[in-house]
């Protein structure tokens, strides 16, 4: 099979068999415990010794979660393994595989399925996360990328969403906002903008290091990811660990070409900050006696800043302080229902 | 969220969260080793000691792998995880956990909604496989289904398609052609017709107990599954092991239904058994020496035939002989390309 001379030819025009074969020139050698990878009727792997694993799965569907005329082909196969990496980010495991499943319109290009692969590829290679199968289906309609994700954690280093405690200080990484606004100043096809929050939308950098830290040093007593913003985080950490949270709008760190495309547009940065999805930062909880481990790990995860946004409180509900007055959580952000 | 009182309404009217609780309530209690499931933004799982992990996905789409207007919710549910069992059986793995990623259309019935998940997780119940994750997402288009499966395997025990020798027999599990035939009487809405070879279409039993045994009794040499078809398999195990296939014609186990189908509608019964799809059978081959396990695993399976149908050759090529003649073997079903 010749991986080449397809220009111009469609998925259909190269077959299933040929697509897989695109995929396998592409994927680096396997390492040693993945005893078998692509090729058979499944992938045996060798599971990780003294570790647990974190298995996670989400999936990008075309006119749902990425529109194909402003999101190019390498962005999409970025995105699919990023959002399942910010998963695994958020639970402070260390991602080692993947699998890919791909269903796909018979009039997409060759050339869009190479660069597909080659995205979700180049930010596996980051990681060092192994390809280790999937499958490759026509779709009579949407682009649908689905990647399932394991990761591994030792023992007691898992992070969940359940472990908030009264005292605790919220802090969140990175900045908000650019999602949404990347996302809008994507569709709105203007040259100019900020190029940061644009890529930030099409290329999101899922914190795998930070995650991974916050785990291994217990520095977090809760974490999750913003896939679907941070009014939606605050909710899962508040109800899941049985706690409130009292939260202050004038620190979050909102991403400043995010926040010149909001006012510029006449909206409220603070409030598309807080309901914008697409953040793939982390929103983690540290107990008062463990700042000493946040101040160590901002040291180690270098330029990412670690912004503290609030307080858990014993009281339940979340309340959004904002110039000395309190404001309802706008809803989060939701793919189905929205 | 109350699961219930939900007449007459949609996956929209639902909502994400609620149809995530619709499936929790109807999920087992976790096992031990399943650390954290269903809720978090990943699954926790306590890796199987001294055995490999067997790992496979895939994905069913309505309009190419099945068609509502005749497969019942129930059955897409039984399928998509029916089919990742029979890749798991083709390697020796006995199953443990799966995900499920679920893109769904807004209008579809949340009534067909729970048919699914409880036609899937009957057979995962039933297979002792624990739901592990998952995630749920709209369709703008056809409903889509994508699961991912992870069995375990004793090291060595492992079976693959590259291990068939000169000599050794040739076999598979059950009978050919009730796929193909049961879908045509499915589509062909008429009420007669064979009930045995629908059923084997809409819910096929993987061979789960037979795989496993013939890993751990290491009485195959090679093994796939015949999700693709006859002509797919042999053609799999051919290429991987580097050998040549003499098949015997006469000797392949129809489906009775099956056969009456096709020679009512003036077909070929040995062709259309050979080509068709959707027999989630084991083809495996077994060294010349080891015919006294295939006779111990026979009696461990019960009621299933086992029927020898070839040998292996050093020569390349497949033959397939009819009635002292050698025939062209059919092109395999093909998913995508078809």
């Amino acid at each position: 099979v010749s991986a080449g001379n397809t220009a111009g030819s469609t998925v259909a025009d190269v077959g299933e068999r040929g697509l897989i074969e695109r995929i396998r020139v592409r994927v680096p050698p396997a390492p040693g415990w993945l005893r078998i990878g692509i090729g058979d009727d499944a992938a045996v792997v060798e599971p990780p010794r003294n570790h647990l694993e974190v298995i996670t799965t989400d999936c990008a569907v075309e006119g749902v979660h990425f529109d194909c005329r402003f999101v190019p082909p390498d962005a999409i196969g970025h995105r699919a393994l990023a959002v399942n990496l910010s998963d695994l980010a958020a639970m402070g495991a260390t991602p080692r595989l993947a699998t890919l499943s791909l269903v796909l319109p018979p009039s997409l290009e060759a050339a869009a399925f190479d660069a597909l692969v080659e995205g979700l590829l180049a930010l596996a290679r980051a990681h060092g996360v192994a390809l280790a199968g999937g499958n490759i289906s026509r779709s009579p309609g949407p682009l649908v990328v689905d990647v399932m994700a394991i990761g591994t954690a030792r023992p007691r280093k898992v992070l969940t969403r359940g472990g908030a405690r009264p005292g605790d200080l919220v802090v969140v990484s990175g900045a908000l906002g650019a999602g949404r606004a990347g996302l809008e100043m994507c569709a709105a096809a203007e040259s100019g903008g900020d190029s940061g929050a644009r890529s930030r939308y099409l290329r999101p950098e899922p914190r795998v290091r930070l995650g991974v830290l916050l785990g291994r040093t217990r520095a977090a007593t809760a974490c999750m990811d913003l896939s679907d913003g941070l009014a939606d985080g605050l909710r899962q950490i508040s109800q899941a660990s049985g706690m409130g949270l009292q939260v202050d709008a004038d620190a979050l760190p909102i991403d400043e070409g995010a926040r010149a495309w909001f006012e510029a547009h006449g909206r409220d940065p603070v409030r598309e900050a807080v309901a914008g999805g697409d953040d793939y930062e982390l929103l983690f909880t540290v107990g008062a006696k463990l700042q000493g481990r946040l101040r160590h790990v901002a040291r180690l995860v270098g330029g990412l800043p670690l912004t503290p946004i609030g307080v858990v409180t014993r009281e339940s509900g979340i309340l959004l302080r904002r110039g000395g007055r309190d404001e309802e959580l706008p809803p989060g952000f939701a793919h189905f229902d929205g």
